[in-house]
């Protein structure tokens, strides 16, 4: 069976998450509920790794195997506009049958969209959180700096994370005032554990208003201990932009 | 009893319109619910005019008389922060008895939003209109310009105004790609009949893509015939984004 990759976008307000879950419609299940439609078979999609409910992708990257040789851009359009409104498929190519979503991914970018003016913004509500105090950009900037590099984030990493390896590297870690009343802060890394760039946003908001010291994130790679950072910041804010693969031209 | 002024935005994705209609929640009730609940009496508020369902503002004006004296921040804060989280009040301010948000406007900018990517931006579906075909710019901007000055645009308004005189002095109209997938028009003028910013919108459109000839403005300015004009656009793309007030230092 040929297998194919695609882009996908979605606004994750409406969704318990990516992940097939008891409790409410997920994102998977939307995709899956519409290629049963098209093949009348029952096809399981693969995601580069699961997003939480209210959290929003512009660039999450899925792959399954679909029972027949189909045209790309055909079975882009099929699935881009028989899914509900608030997925898009963004692009879609077929790759070969070891390409893997997860497992191949080495490299995410996250985006954390912040609105820091008053009043709230009601366009925002659901696109950005919101924190309207002081917060000094550039020391948070400075604070954000030591998470660049090789690390042990077990204290950026919420509980209930099965995965044991808890070392990643991250290459990019920015906070820019990018409008009169947004923050964006932007993560690149070759992975991150659950929740934890929301934990990296609940922690510099609290290095960015002065109640955790600039050098933090030192003190909480070293001794490992989650109380040491700041509250897991609220999922409408965040976006999976992007994923990146290492491959071959044979596997994707 | 001392009047408000307060400058108002709104998502109208999940409003019947501004104005109380017997079909659904309005803005005018959501905020009337608000001030009976601070002030524990019937208030009646007046905006600059109506917008339709699914109709957004950023800077529609309102003014009401309130019981008693309150400190203007106070009251902007209780307002904002009381009304539900699709409704903000981005400021508010004493203005004198005689002011009023309706018979004083003399001037509106209304913005209007067209998503022309492939596929469909999944974030804008509440708040952009959609037209993913090929559209001339440059023509839809020299077909614009026709609208301006003062004309009787009798051929722009949708029936069921109770408008007598429709005669328009239009300063501004302006089409432009401001972004990969989006297209920006602004519209600011004395006034604008019902319907009729979605009516330009869906008749330069028509322009854009070559169905109808540059100057048919002029025709529908000349002839009035509302059957001259495109199809009225969807609510979705427009926004108030500003209403001006003439008066001296006494009035407001």
């Amino acid at each position: 069976m040929p297998r194919y990759k695609a882009v996908i976008a979605y606004d994750g307000t409406n969704y318990v998450g990516f992940q097939r879950q008891d409790n409410g419609l997920s994102v998977q299940e939307a995709i899956e509920t519409t290629l049963k439609k098209i093949t009348q078979q029952e096809i399981i999609i693969y995601g580069s790794g699961r997003t939480d409910s209210g959290v929003h992708a512009m660039g999450q990257v899925i792959h399954f195997d679909f029972p027949y040789e189909k045209d790309e851009e055909k079975l882009r359009f099929a699935l881009d506009t028989q899914t509900p409104n608030d997925i898009a498929v963004r692009s879609l190519e077929k790759v070969s049958a070891d390409f893997h979503a997860r497992y191949q991914a080495h490299e995410k970018t996250y985006h954390y969209r912040l609105n820091i003016g008053r009043p709230r913004n009601p366009f925002k509500r659901f696109y950005a959180a919101y924190y309207p105090y002081e917060l000094d950009v550039e020391r948070m900037q400075q604070a954000a700096n030591y998470l660049l590099g090789t690390h042990d984030f077990t204290g950026c990493c919420a509980s209930g994370s099965s995965v044991e390896d808890k070392v990643r590297t991250i290459y990019e870690a920015s906070v820019k005032k990018v409008s009169d009343d947004e923050l964006l802060f932007v993560f690149r890394g070759n992975g991150f554990l659950y929740k934890m760039i929301r934990i990296l946003v609940g922690t510099l908001i609290k290095i960015g208003n002065g109640r955790l010291p600039v050098d933090q994130f030192q003190k909480i790679i070293e001794t490992k201990d989650r109380h040491l950072a700041g509250p897991t910041a609220h999922p409408e804010g965040l976006y999976l932009m992007e994923v990146n693969y290492h491959c071959d031209e044979e596997t994707c």
